[in-house]
């Protein structure tokens, strides 16, 4: 019976009732034959269908006889037509679609209202049996599957100016941004694709030039060479350049941060007037030759010599072996000079690695006698960067050439030094060379931030599976998925910038006695930002699909040319050990300054930490206002350094007690000591990131974060501010999940707690979702800069 | 007094036990003024200095008065002299040295051997109080620092064959593996740099080329189309291809698998016989016109059309719209002839999608009228692979062109089809094409296989601070550090080529009942292996430094090509919870199937589980014997995707009674259900992992796990079955280990057991690291196609 019906309108209103039940049943592939069995039994039950209904029911839903495709089609119509007149402000439900249209055939629609409000629960049953039933099953069954729109209105619902934002960033800085902004918006600047490493390097000198002739290059240089005596706004210039082009931005780096940064800071004088004014002007373009193929992280066991010839007042520079040879030099075929670090030997004698101006090549461009220069090839990015090898045969250079701020040679042919320690004076020179570690991370911010804002901007636009015939479907970022992907990055890079701009106001108002102290803290930040960068812009790649893998949307150059971040300027590995152990002298000295009323104290901290923190109550504490409390969260990051801290020295100490040296004693911990120093950095930007919050708010008098005074006479909005430190919150929290297996571990957190966490993550993200584009508008990076087309 | 010494020898024997520590204070940076001032405190006290020395000893170490060079020169080289004379089979030694100093500058130097040894001690302990000094000072103290020597002998001191390692993984497809091997060797395979992408496009197809004359792309095809009818040997080829070239096997992979799996699966006869000799000799270039720039991941919401035209008998296919063209289509510059998938519309009414063979290019390459066909340019990698997109303007071809085995247009004009539910329909001829996911997860394995052979290779090889002067350092491989971001990288290679292989196997003796449970291993396999792959490649470019950036050794590209393999063949995320829906389903079905008992058996599963794993003393046990124990991790595998999916089950339902739809409850609940299928995923690996061991040693006696007998027969030694053990061992280990957060908030393992496993992992990396160079080298890479310098 039934079988030959046309039309579902002359159904019964019970069987219209279980219409969407059954499309569903049968479209979905997912479904078993036990799952249809269960449901018809269900059904059996329901009030509202009589005793013909329910043998129709029992007929339709045989799993071993599929419906005529045209009666399948009628479902899906009826239940479409009925779902579009459905009320949109509420979940889509397969149980009120069923009752809608069992009212709907009802002769007395009106009468019969509150009978089908009825049987909701009834059919919500029988919903719940079909839970794992495809999406697409209820995309094809409401058209306007949208209640989720007003979430995408959000997308431009923030109340928050991205401007304001920009603004903090920038602290001060924005009319050197803008002035580079400007520059790299011409027409000149715009970006060809250039595959042929020689093109590309070609294009790359050509803009560089462009922005030395603004003045950008010499930023930092003095006013009498052309420059405007301010590091901070070459800092700003640097990083907005790398919007650009990353290739630019680090050959722009090696001509006015390396080559120039060696000139002025190790030359003299004589050497400012030679070579500054050119250098700034990229007249003279100029290389930094340092290391070298045998010596990658050795800098004191380089093998180049330099030899005093007293006869003639020259230097001999010499490459004793292959080894020897200059290696990764960036602006290697374009320079003309280069600053070759070597040993400098007087009278036979060494007195360690000092830097020789040594020309490499004529004004036309050809390689002077002597010198020997190889191409690196081809890299995994950086291609615009003319990176190679470098050689010297005994090549004659006069004294004068040795940039002899810390050590020189003097009329009488002898060596002198304003400093007596070759060790010192080593460590002297290489100090004023910190900057490339302050200079990098910026770089590879930048690189992040992009690639954050085009991930997020086409989150925000792209729906998973968009089509002509949906009015709306879900866009990508209201995923749990991507939002936990994306949006702990957006915070991370807030708070990693609020972290270099500390150590840039360090560095550039640096006293002698703090160099050790910064030193450590540039590397260790130098290695957190580079590592950031990397894993962020690899999600961004994941997160935008294939869209993501086309050169056309940048994601790809972006990652392939930072990718190397990690190991410039010092192997990130490397340099977080060195910062520990600047972390473990710290500790040690703490001790011995103070005697045994240091070491109480440091127990009294312990003691108060296990008291206020450690506590039962506090360890299994998971309410939203304690996870939320600085004295949770603050807490929470002092604690694992300090505990990492001192346990990295009782274990060293313990090592060396059983009698292996020092240095075996170090290898044996050698990932500890990086987790010490992890923990510091990230202490260290969670507080320079609150501090500054506190700022903005006016809470602290003087604004010791700020490099100029502009950012802190216009106060922002409290709701911008708020917004910062909802985000340096999740910072913070999503900072603790990542080490909760450490927490727990060292029963600071309870396994209840750490699940509390996690949620908050959650919903921290869903919070923050609405703001996500705000947040990556906030970076301040003009379209013409972002260029992916996903983007726009 | 003493300035003017102009040798150590008139030095008395108490001052030379110092000269070690007085090198060592002044050589090293980072001893701070109190740390010098306790040392000299320290010297105060020791018995072997007369009054004199103790005089001089304070003048010498003075903060204020740094010595001469002279002096600090006579120290150094003293020191040195005499460490060259010590034993070098125990860990250098201040302390020794001084002692030993102390000793050799006494008049009767046997006579005082005993007094100086009782020395050792007092002198140690001034050693303990430097131990934040540089390795460096030790380096230049001690030039045959070397007791590390041993191990560097033990890079070649295995006394396993890798060639034993490298017959398991070749399971039986040895021949077919060295045939390909053969061809790829062979000079017309030189790899030279194409930067220009239609260059390389050209070479990749001229090496596809060479490889189907051979017979090779046909591997998988019935004899009489010029096969050998064997899948297996298929995927053997498949995955040796993909050490030679990412491009080349993706391309091969478009060719042979997608555009002539489809003509093979979804074709019948008459389409056999006219596509498949040409398809698999490369004269027919074929492609998969699937995806559309609308449609990334929702094949059944194509939008082209294909439309019966009755008078002509022919289909007319159309792309309706610009986002309705084919996206990101591999070979589409290349190719004669497109499987095109489209909704096919008879009389007026669509049956779903289809594939219709649609030719896009005349014998000479022309387009052909109705085609637009555009370049997707360059990508991240894989620019060998001539991605474009297509568009079809009303093209009419014959109706023979419809791939018609599951669905066709029978001579009345009529359609018609095997298959009643369209729903079903489409999810069969899906499953052919399963194929996909089986392989690309294969190729992207051995792209890690390469990366961490040369990343291995590389660390086995060079050594962190090489200098001619210094006989023996410490190799990168030593470094705790480096073992731990390698070592597990490899043992994980082996245990997902385990977990690959079974799923090879599967596949290939597939019945139509089990495609469902295939379909959802594949996804799950494909994203948690390329998953796998880009984090693999990643932590190799890392761990080669500045090297591993140039694109001569590989590591660049091997990252860029692979970078897509996450999205291809369906984004990871969504085919994690493709897995995870099934496992619900699978959950589900258990419950029903079995009725109350069935939820019994899960609880008594559970109340077990809590008996046998989670009691208190199970929970805290830390030794080593219960650790390496499967009933300790197998079981915790377990453990976790048991939880995981049932409390994945309970939240989803509880979603669901809060009113949320299916849908949305699947939406909240999407992290947890991929950690699901991550857990599932884990498990498989493991378990057959083990099941394969377990085969090796004999104990069970069919080799489920093979596909041929080959291997089985020959029985390897046990100590490569140890190994092996050992490897996976570390894989599952370092898995626990990563979840160790979530273990121990589900109470299945201590704070203290969590420890303790991370230092297994330890402990196993460095037991594991003498055999690194085999595990690699068992992978079986020629040398010739790992092709990077660094690793030669």
């Amino acid at each position: 019976m039934g079988a030959d019906l046309q039309s579902n309108t002359s159904l019964s209103p019970g069987i219209q009732a279980m219409v969407p039940f059954l499309y569903a049943a049968w479209s979905d592939r997912h479904l078993s034959v036990h799952e249809i069995e269960s449901i018809r039994e269900e059904a059996a039950g329901l009030p509202f269908l009589s005793r013909e209904d329910k043998i129709l029911l029992l007929e339709w839903s045989d799993p071993a006889r599929p419906p005529a495709r045209e009666r399948y089609q009628q479902w899906l119509s009826s239940g479409r037509e009925a779902a579009g007149a459905l009320p949109t402000d509420r979940p889509a439900s397969l149980a009120e679609l069923g009752a809608w249209l069992g009212l709907a055939a009802e002769e007395d629609a009106d009468g019969r209202r509150e009978f089908w409000g009825e049987q909701l629960p009834a059919l919500t049953r029988i919903e719940q049996m079909l839970w794992g039933i495809e999406e697409d099953t209820y995309r094809s069954l409401f058209p306007l599957y949208d209640e989720r729109e007003k979430l995408a209105e959000a997308i431009t619902g923030s109340r928050i100016d991205p401007k304001v934002l920009q603004a903090i960033l920038e602290d001060g800085h924005t009319d050197v941004i803008e002035r580079t902004k400007a520059i790299l918006l011409r027409p000149s600047f715009e970006r060809p694709t250039l595959r042929i490493k020689e093109d590309y390097r070609e294009q790359v000198l050509r803009w560089c030039k462009e922005l030395a002739q603004e003045g950008i290059g010499a930023l930092s240089y003095p006013e009498e060479y052309g420059g405007q005596d301010s590091m901070s706004d070459y800092a700003a210039a640097f990083e907005t350049i790398a919007y650009h082009d990353l290739s630019l931005v680090i050959k722009f780096g090696v001509q006015f941060g390396l080559w120039g940064g060696a000139v002025y800071n190790l030359g003299t004088k004589y050497h400012h007037d030679k070579y500054l004014q050119a250098t700034g002007q990229l007249e003279l373009p100029g290389c930094f030759a340092m290391t070298e193929t045998g010596h990658g992280s050795n800098v004191r066991g380089l093998e180049t010599t330099a030899v005093y010839d007293s006869e003639t007042e020259e230097l001999i520079v010499h490459s004793p072996s292959v080894a020897a040879g200059k290696e990764y030099i960036g602006n290697a075929m374009h320079a003309r000079m280069a600053a070759v670090f070597c040993q400098l030997i007087v009278d036979g004698k060494s007195h360690g690695v000092h830097a020789v101006v040594v020309p490499i090549r004529d004004e036309q461009g050809l390689v002077l006698p002597g010198i020997r220069v190889e191409d690196n090839g081809y890299k995994m990015g950086l291609n615009g960067v003319d990176n190679g090898r470098l050689w010297f045969d005994h090549v004659r250079v006069p004294v004068a050439n040795l940039l002899n701020k810390y050590g020189g040679i003097n009329e009488a042919g002898e060596y002198e030094s304003p400093i007596e320690s070759p060790g010192r004076r080593f460590f002297t020179m290489l100090g004023t060379l910190v900057g490339g570690r302050v200079f990098v991370p910026r770089a590879g911010l930048s690189a992040a931030k992009s690639a954050l804002a085009i991930a997020v901007r086409y989150g925000l636009r792209r729906r998973q599976f968009p089509s002509e015939s949906m009015r709306s479907e879900t866009i990508i970022m209201d995923y749990p998925n991507q939002q936990r992907r994306l949006i702990p990055l957006v915070a991370k890079a807030y708070a990693i910038h609020f972290g270099l701009d500390h150590l840039l106001v360090r560095f550039v108002n640096r006293t002698e006695s703090e160099m050790r102290e910064i030193e450590a803290m540039a590397a260790g930040l130098k290695s957190y930002a580079t590592w950031f960068t990397t894993a962020a812009i690899q999600e961004c790649r994941e997160a935008t699909g294939g869209k993501g893998y086309l050169a056309e949307n940048r994601i790809a150059d972006l990652k392939a040319d930072t990718d190397i971040f990690t190991t410039f300027e010092g192997d990130n590995t490397v340099l977080m050990q060195l910062l520990a152990k600047s972390l473990l002298t710290e500790f040690k000295k703490s001790f011995q300054e103070d005697g045994n009323f240091a070491v109480l104290k440091f127990i009294g901290r312990r003691v108060g930490t296990i008291v206020t923190e450690q506590n039962p109550y506090v360890v299994r504490q998971t309410d939203r206002e304690h996870l939320e409390s600085r004295s949770f969260y603050q807490s929470a990051f002092h604690f694992r350094t300090r505990r990492l801290v001192s346990t990295l020295a009782q274990r060293l100490r313990a090592y060396i007690k059983d009698g292996k040296s020092a240095y075996e004693a170090g290898l044996l911990c050698q990932t500890h000591m990086i987790a010490a120093a992890e923990a510091y950095v990230e202490q260290l930007v969670l507080d320079e990131s609150l501090a500054r919050i506190d700022d903005l708010r006016g809470a602290r008098p003087a604004a010791s974060g700020n490099t100029s005074d502009v950012s802190s006479n216009d106060k922002p909005s409290t709701e911008a501010v708020d917004l910062l430190e909802k985000t340096i919150l999740l910072y913070a929290v999503h900072t603790i999940e990542h080490h909760a297996g450490w927490y727990m571990e060292s029963d600071y957190i309870s396994g209840q707690k750490s699940k509390a966490i996690r949620k908050l993550v959650d919903v921290l993200c869903a919070e923050l979702r609405p703001e996500a584009g705000v947040l990556v508008d906030g970076f301040g990076i003009p379209d013409e800069l972002l260029g992916a087309p996903i983007a726009l």
